[in-house]
């Protein structure tokens, strides 16, 4: 039972915090209460002693797995449009989940940033296939006879109905002006059959078989 | 000391797996030393018993950070985009990394499916915009009149030097259309004076005050 | 100082959002306090734009470390009767916190899935077991004779009192039917004596020796 | 180019490890490739210092995300009849990758102990029930009225083909004994028909809308 | 849209959460606005339930990345005079949040634990150095002539201006007793010129290259 | 079965690495089994394309949960005096575990820049002692008759035996001169008698009750 939590009554707490607790002297003499409705995540005044800490608003620290660095710029500046993108979005929902006008200035500019963010980007996209360095597929100079160019512009609707068919993306021409984009209605099995589906387990690795089998030995 | 670990001979540990072992069992014979020359996970034959296991080569487990689905469908795509350019670079550079004609194979048909995978989400990009939906900035509608403007396209030179000043990125009209890309050689902070940039540390959250203070009660 | 977060009051914040803050629309009208204490998850409007995100309700991230397919059946079928108990569990326990008849449909949907499926994989474990495949004990086909089968079924009493010697897995028949549980009141250390419980420190790893050594060259 | 790092020949460096290197030391004069071969993990030397580490195999942290004491004992023991189970199935391949005897001889102690721990907690199960505390399913005395009963016994076969009608789980008896195991060959969508598939877009959230939208202004 | 879940006003709720909801029922009778307002963790009652979980408040699981046994023991016991300096900071703070008696005594008690573990720490590393086993620094037997000694005491300034040659770790004898800080105002790189800074593109990795290049075969 | 993995034979892969494989070509013309023996790890040529990635050697992301900055500068100088410590042990080990000069080069470097950076905050935490801002505890000034002091210094012996009798962390005055260790052969328990150990099960959370119990309903 946890109802000790809440013995003393809210009433209660608020004169208390009012009387000296921290909330309330880093919150201006507001209470418990009203820190919570302001969403103040209570963390902050414990662990990093009313500075900030690097996680999101939920806790998740940052973390290096977003950080990818492939070497190849085409590839390497398209992410950074996105994630101009995902970060401009975020500032627009932000600015209307608030009405105070000293965030919403903060987010004004933020919003500016990732404007010139987004367009140089997209510049530096252009840039690097007017001086032939990329084209539109990443990487551009892997030989093109070495994959399977029978099915590189080739769309295989797997979906009920055949909506699929009206779309940009299954018939023209491919961004890349190498292709044909091609729809498939109903695509088939391109590999051989699988002689053997079943291959028989190995004893030693213990994974259930398909007949009783006895102890194996080594 | 692991000493214990090598004690038997490698030769000897050879001749043990031909004898039954089980890494000779699920590799045809050979042995440890051949399953670690081949990059052999010793994992997969414990602990998933020769299966997959959804985790990278690392042996970091796929999670679900990566899944961003944002409800605007131009950042979504361009995600995808960068997704299959990421992927696609991936393809390329495992094919090089082996002379196996059965795995070149299997690559030669995931490049072409990164190719169509590509084509299709840039086609997608474009449709969005042909449809008026979106525009080349995400979002696409906020209002232009909330942004702080007046930086929206103002580069700020902030490294050593004036390299920059010949980018395709600092000058000429932007990539949306409604502004011109601008050049600051020395940018000046923006902000008011700060009055007070060192406010007094509050007590009772115990952090390292500027002056020796007392103890502080509530 | 973070009072800055709460300088609008309550009241005005309430106004606001009725006058159009996107909380209020989505909320059909209502103020930021109200979904607060609704429980609103603050990232849902921002992050996902108001959809979901595959997320636990503390905003961890979903990920595969949880995925696990051995190949042995009767383990990955028992992990599966595991995982229906508790999610059926949780489902009753949120039946609970909650009186809105509509999540309480919900909750007696997903109930009633949870009883067939806890039915079902503990019916798959009983297939499992007249078809001869797996036997009690996974894995069921191990040779006996290579495991330490002296100690198979004895219970060492490592607790204070001898409370333990009372149930039901202590004596009598064990599950597998093939041992008699048996209890060992006070437990020898079965391995040898160690000779060299504190080898010597190898001087090159700069672990902290016994005794005062010398720098070590190599 | 890494190519700097293979610069010593292997030959040089198993010499100068012989000559003192502490891979060399830690195994009696073994050299780095046989280190290598022998599978050592190279963090073993440096972080823990010849000591252990709690990470697996491929270098993840031990976590407590495992940890689960939901307080049902019966969801919490099926639980441990699982762990058990995947634990032994694991003794028993990593038994079969190794030829050494003193490691076998420590798996053979360990599947012994793996066989008392599932028979213990399958004793503990059926102790529980014996008791009345708990039945066949977690929670055992959640009001079975309120679950929406209709449909907790019955299979819905969404697999292309009959197949799953032969199996155990789809007819007969439940397991719990309150009910028959009932199979829907073509199951229909139970809910009403959703009047409202597309709710209009919040024009604030700037998710991609259906039609071309003005910005808007709060 | 949301607004269903907040469809039961606030007053309902409180109403009906006291005929009996569970929430009421751990809480005393008290409703969901409370037990938010009381800051509890809506996992609590779900998912151990109304137990403990190993959690931050956050909901980060604790994990194994934090414990660090590097067998060098002045190391260690550094980190363990680290860790309750932290733990005993993170009690201050925690105490002066709340100004309910009970959790306060708790804290008193933490505190003063604290206070001894800090002590001890503190005299186990003056320990190890009264016993010749440790020094100042960690490792304290790495032979001194192995690393650059002439820069082992220096500290080159890389900030703007030169406040940092007022402290006292830029002259002055360092507190190993084996060297004298040193200021150094403007550093030099100290390595050769590197002639090649920009090594030619290996083709095959498809990084983009600084000339356009063919395709390339192997 | 993976045997396909090893279907060419090593020498077959060595000679087709040096006819042109992208691991030959970064790696001078060496094979994949020299790759290998070197330790490259596979990563390194494909995902960042032979540069580096911001993770450990064991794939595990950085993240930044090790990333804390309380405010309170003794806490926070002392965490760095403890990752200077682990770093130094970490190059001494690492020096060791090679015999390539250019690398022992590097660690030489490493080393001493470690040996000023253990110095330089071991002198800012004497400072902090010397300007009166910390003192040996903690926090310093959180005020010491709020804490329990009956038991600030004494040490409790949980362990069998009296060997910890004779340690200098239990006799003697204390490190922040505010006391005198205190040594407790017989810790007994301190608080009160709880009346309730076990209270009543609520019975809408489902966890197992003492005695058999009929469903509940709210």
């Amino acid at each position: 039972m946890i109802a000790h939590l809440v013995e003393t009554s809210p009433v209660e707490t608020e004169k208390a915090a009012n009387d000296g607790g921290v909330v309330g002297a880093v919150l201006d003499g507001r209470d418990t209460q009203e820190a919570i409705l302001a969403g103040m995540n209570p963390q902050t005044p414990s662990s990093p002693g009313d500075g900030a800490a690097p996680r999101d608003s939920q806790g998740n620290h940052w973390n290096a797995a977003y950080a990818i660095a492939s070497g190849n710029l085409l590839a390497d500046m398209r992410f950074n449009v996105t994630g101009e993108s995902q970060g401009r979005l975020q500032d627009a929902r932000l600015y209307q989940l608030t009405q105070d006008s000293g965030v919403r200035d903060m987010f004004s500019f933020l919003l500016a940033r990732d404007t010139i963010h987004q367009n140089q980007w997209l510049a530096a996209v252009e840039d690097l296939k007017a001086d032939g360095l990329e084209d539109t597929l990443v990487p551009s100079n892997f030989p093109q006879e070495r994959e399977m160019s029978e099915i590189a512009y080739r769309f295989m609707n797997f979906s009920e109905g055949e909506d699929s068919a009206q779309a940009r993306w299954v018939s023209g021409p491919s961004m890349d002006g190498k292709g044909e984009f091609e729809y498939v209605s109903e695509p088939q099995a391109m590999g051989p059959q699988m002689e053997v589906l079943d291959p028989p387990v190995e004893p030693r690795l213990y994974s259930t078989p398909k007949q009783p089998m006895q102890p194996s030995y080594s």
